[in-house]
């Protein structure tokens, strides 16, 4: 086997390796490794090897042997993360669990479903939907990320404002610890409060305190029925104070999304958008439930999402006409991708209440530091992704746009708000969350994370800032 | 002052401890100190001291005092709980917080509210019901019980079948760590994936590892309209299977409760409870939501409830008609009490389809060791008080009584369930965890314990199972 140059992937380790999951499954070339060292960041580094687990027993021995010579293990599942988490630093082994994608077991009856990590999300709602369920976590890479990803970010999408995120949506786990050993929290019942809840511990814990090998989702039931609204108004203000009058009320959305002046002007710059002139802001939202309340529902939705700046407000009947209502938010993707190849894409949250002011806070910064930001997002979570548009050929927009993205953060937090709502920490915003942590907790987490992962093997240099 | 017998708490402590707070809010005389060593698990001892907390910088250099001398702190709201984990081991100091019970803010756009860890879940619920909204958790005794304590237990109640346990309904905490250390954890919005989930860390803790002295709890709105079903089965095999399928279809009762023959024949011999003959077991079941959707709901719901063994279903449409279908639930509990002044109370849960099974291996039980054992509770989470009658002035029968209890603990984890739903461990269920959770998970507990209680001075010898 070629051995790339990493210090660490002996040829003794890589053969250790072998015997546990046999060659087949073990990379070591550089042109082989080098696909599994890149996440959506757009960071990319050479791992030392790669590793593809196909079940528990082999993470377990996998990890044994990694904790024993001190190699940096990169768990990995199908790299839609956008944080570099996991991105390889100074090489390491990437533990690839994208083939641990089995079902273990689907009960209707306990609204239950046992999953391996490497499972994609899409897997899952296909599986559950077949049984009349969802489950609630649906982030926008449900086709591709795995539920594995989804736990280690507690990535959630849409849906949380009315379901929730993984931390809400799963009973138990099953892991291995940094030391190389089994543990199992939680429980296959909806409630539990028997030992510490390592379960939400783990969830969002980016790979940093345990390798989780199966996971026991908890299912919901489908809704009967889901219907569409568009409300299109003047500005960022008025949206947002519809926003906080629509989380107010008893009927909560099933997806309340939004999108500023910027995000729908690059939509319309698509064509085939039908809007109002003057909109400054859009709210598209969804309701589900019982068939028979969706007209009473959708008249309740209207009226709190009515106010002043209100221009138009459009229910979709039909199929058609709802496919028709998300076109602007559809149009949306291509249309950055083609303006900004290399757009950072922040995940940040504020209180709804706060939503407008975060929205002319950025507009103010994106004056001052002469760069275009888009945003748009989960707004009933008060989860908006700040999109800075910057060309990274030119270093001097890059410089500002990092000088700006700090004073995002700040506005941010001045709001009360957290850095990131679902896409985590990893690389890109860790030497940031001192701002939102404190160093006595900060410090605290470090020594939890020495306790579950004693040598620092599990995704080093991750979510947690570098001691000084 | 008057000292007790307690070696820690040294008259230095206790001038240390006034210089605090005042001598006013520090008790040491055993008389005084007397009526804070119980809790509602009728165990009863005599702590060295009892202080009383009114603010966060209080508890802080109360734990920074009590962690320099080594002196054990059980913290307290009012002792509602179950579990003996308020109960002090060998003395040590109870650290009072129920006049810690301000209401810091309602903040409704946000959904949200923060309030000290000793204001009742009551005051919760009025100061929320007067914005439009309520805090799911709610425990049988929420009109005394502090919120401090349901987030020690992570205690829910009947409403969590829908809107879940404190761990889904509350944001972020402050708290003091055993250290003496001030944390801060989790977020003011409903997403957030910055640093580890201390949060859900702490909750169920039962304050082995921190003091919560404010939590930022999330809201939700009350819903417009709620009825209540009661459906009679002729035995607990087909309200069972009702169960499970009245949690498989969309309409998600917000409470959804079970009471099994024993428990039905008590209420009835209290008279005025009209049921017909032959009930074996009985459920109650309340829907809310939209006004509209109400008879919709009820029909799906009187659907999924029937089966062969329903003998009688019957939906209240007057508020004088819901207190009638509620009174055989409401005249267990002063039956109960007269019968049996010192039942062992468990809450044990397994998955809704087991909970036929539980419920007759719970029957095959109370035969094989001659006791009557009673079972009502939270169906919809499969969560069931198992009540054990016993006089503990007959030592033969509380003999039966502690070996019927094992083999109960047995049967609910052979049926993948757990020890508790939301009672907690304390002293009482310490001593049987290990039959639930492994030694490598408990011992990895212990040291996250170590961690934020590195001289074990909080609430020592409680949840998890003593060393060998």
């Amino acid at each position: 086997m070629t051995l790339n140059n990493s210090p660490i992937i002996t040829s003794g380790f890589l053969t250790a390796l072998s015997q546990i999951v046999g060659k087949q499954r073990v990379y070591s070339d550089p042109a082989d490794c080098w696909a599994y060292g890149y996440d959506n960041s757009r960071r990319h580094e050479l791992p030392g090897g790669v590793v593809f687990a196909l079940k528990h027993e082999e993470v377990h021995d996998i990890i044994q042997l990694c904790n024993q010579k001190r190699v940096p293990v990169i768990p990995r599942g199908r790299g839609t993360g956008t944080t570099g988490a996991t991105v390889p630093v100074n090489g390491g082994l990437i533990l690839s669990l994208e083939r641990m994608n089995s079902i273990h077991l689907i009960d209707p009856a306990n609204r239950a479903m046992i999953v391996e990590p490497g499972v994609t999300n899409q897997e899952v709602q296909i599986a559950a939907g077949q049984q009349g369920f969802f489950w609630p976590p649906d982030p926008t890479s449900a086709a591709f990320c795995t539920v594995g990803g989804n736990l280690a970010y507690n990535s959630a999408g849409p849906r949380a404002v009315k379901y929730g995120t993984p931390r809400e949506n799963v009973l138990g786990l099953r892991a291995i610890t940094g030391a190389g050993e089994e543990i199992r929290c939680g429980v296959y019942t909806t409630k539990g409060v028997v030992g510490y809840d390592f379960t939400r511990l783990l969830i969002g814990s980016e790979g940093t305190l345990a390798v989780i090998t199966e996971a026991t989702l908890k299912l919901t039931p489908l809704p009967e029925t889901k219907r569409t609204l568009r409300a299109a108004y003047k500005d960022a203000e008025s949206a947002g104070q519809a926003v906080a009058a629509l989380m107010s009320q008893p009927i909560i959305p099933c997806a309340l999304e939004f999108m500023d002046h910027q995000a729908v002007s690059l939509a319309q710059a698509q064509g085939g958008v039908d809007l109002p002139s003057g909109v400054g802001a859009l709210l598209m939202i969804e309701v589900d439930g019982p068939t028979v309340a969706m007209e009473d529902a959708i008249t309740k939705i209207k009226k709190a999402a009515t106010n002043t700046g209100l221009l138009e407000i459009t229910v979709a009947g039909t199929i058609q006409e709802t496919e028709k209502l998300w076109s602007v938010r559809k149009a949306l993707s291509p249309a950055l991708r083609t303006l900004a190849p290399k757009k950072i894409n922040e995940d940040v949250v504020v209180p709804v209440s706060h939503l407008a002011t975060l929205i002319r806070g950025l507009e103010r910064l994106a004056q001052e530091f002469a760069i275009t930001i888009v945003n748009f997002g989960h707004a009933g979570n008060g989860n908006i992704h700040v999109n800075l548009l910057a060309n990274p050929d030119n270093l001097a927009e890059m410089k500002r746009t990092k000088q700006c993205l700090e004073r995002v953060f700040d506005l941010v937090l001045s709001l009360n708000g957290t850095l990131s709502g679902e896409h985590g920490v990893g690389l890109e915003k860790r030497d940031f969350i001192n701002k939102e942590i404190d160093p006595t907790t900060l410090d605290l987490m470090r020594r939890i994370k020495d306790q579950f992962d004693p040598n620092g093997i599990l995704n080093p240099q991750k979510m947690l800032p570098l001691k000084a």
